[in-house]
């Protein structure tokens, strides 16, 4: 175990500039996993991560101290006091441990013939990280987000979707048009003017759900190609969908008309 | 037009400390709408806001000069320097308006015979606001919140609900066993272990909906009621989803039901 104590330590700004810069971890390929629950859904996918980190508090930790036990001998692991530690992590309850990873990248390009989703202008991180959750659950394995959508490697998004980032394959900053124009199956768009309704709708084949930003929807560019747009009914008051919401509404019909 | 130009101005004080205070805004019973987004949606239902805060940059826009110019002349208007308002905004592009309000009371006290949300323990004010959303375009008219909730009436919580506050009763702190104990309909509670299937319910008649929070659940107090418990169905590699994605999917569900 390498301490590090010093905020002028080299390896801690670096470590800090993955933590805050979007340009940094694309440039980089890799990305920082905060707390256990991700760090494990990683380990159990890809093995040990490039480097653990681990507060001096968090070290002491029985869940984390078993963990460190079980790392490949191999593993890199650094030791921060906890005031540098705390700085690198946006939780407020900060969780002990950090793991720097290489972004997995898809091994074999775009498949044109699975179930996908695919995100145009999706900004809140949140929402993308939602959306990645909701696509692990029910099977979708591969998703497409356009380059002003909100990073999918970002500590905000990471934790948002709680280790699905492990069980799909993500590509960013896509061309839709392209892919949807070769696509497989039925591209399906949803947008709130559309005229066919989304329950009647038979998804038994392959289908390529695309949401849209929720200020502007799904830009032209996508919109205008001769795929079909479909709406959610809303009978309530207010027309209008968190587009995480929306997202889980449209994957779920899916599987639920499969079964 | 009433400028304020200093941050130690009495009125300013009170303003800043009921954006960022929860106690505050439950001791007064006010709240801050943040847009005009926001604020029409309340206006439309309740009609003049208490106040209207805008800052100077803000009231040069057309489409808040417009809404001043039809604002009730009774309405009272303060001008703020940018700067001072900026500090009152939680938005990374100010709006340059916001709105005093009561929080709308429910007239009616608890209706057991009615379509209803329960959330219990659900932290996270994006995910009370989603779920606010999904429940007002579905036209569920009815949301209790239990006391560890994040707060309705908070600023992130307005703003990740666009408006459905105006179109729900909401009934914060409350009491669920008593309310489930006398509900005059079939309350569900969703849990990953349960054994009924969301897909095999029959949704026709009112109907509870209970959610609890991403970690602990719905609490023994509320579950180990005799409500029916079901699970959403998952078939990807992970068993897991957001809170307000898993509300989307049954609310949805209720309406595909029953259209």
């Amino acid at each position: 175990m390498k301490p590090i104590t010093s905020r002028e330590n080299a390896h801690y700004k670096a470590l800090k500039k993955l933590c805050l810069s979007g340009r940094e971890r694309r440039k980089t390929g890799r990305a920082v996993l905060d707390g256990m629950h991700l760090i494990e859904s990683y380990v159990q996918r890809f093995g040990a991560p490039e480097e653990i980190i681990v507060s001096e508090s968090g070290a002491l930790r029985v869940e984390i101290d078993t963990f460190l036990r079980g790392a490949n001998s191999g593993n890199t692991i650094f030791v921060l006091n906890d005031a540098l530690f705390d700085d690198l992590s946006l939780l407020e309850t900060p969780s002990g441990i950090l793991a720097l990873v290489f972004q997995p990248r898809p091994h074999n390009g775009l498949n044109l013939t699975i179930d996908t989703v695919i995100l145009d202008g999706v900004q809140d991180p949140g929402n993308v990280g939602s959306i990645l959750r909701s696509a692990a659950a029910t099977g979708f394995r591969q998703i497409l987000l356009s380059a002003d959508c909100a990073q999918a490697w970002s500590p905000k998004t990471l934790r948002s979707a709680m280790g699905a980032h492990f069980q799909i394959d993500i590509h960013e900053s896509c061309d839709f048009p392209a892919f949807l124009a070769s696509y497989c199956g039925q591209a399906v768009l949803t947008a709130l003017d559309a005229s066919v309704d989304l329950y009647s709708l038979e998804l038994k084949g392959p289908v390529a759900w695309v949401f849209g930003s929720e200020g502007q929807g799904i830009r032209p560019s996508v919109a205008n190609t001769e795929h079909l747009r479909i709406r959610i009914p809303m009978p309530g008051p207010t027309e209008s969908l968190n587009v995480a919401a929306a997202a889980a509404v449209c994957l779920f019909e899916t599987i639920r008309q499969r079964r």
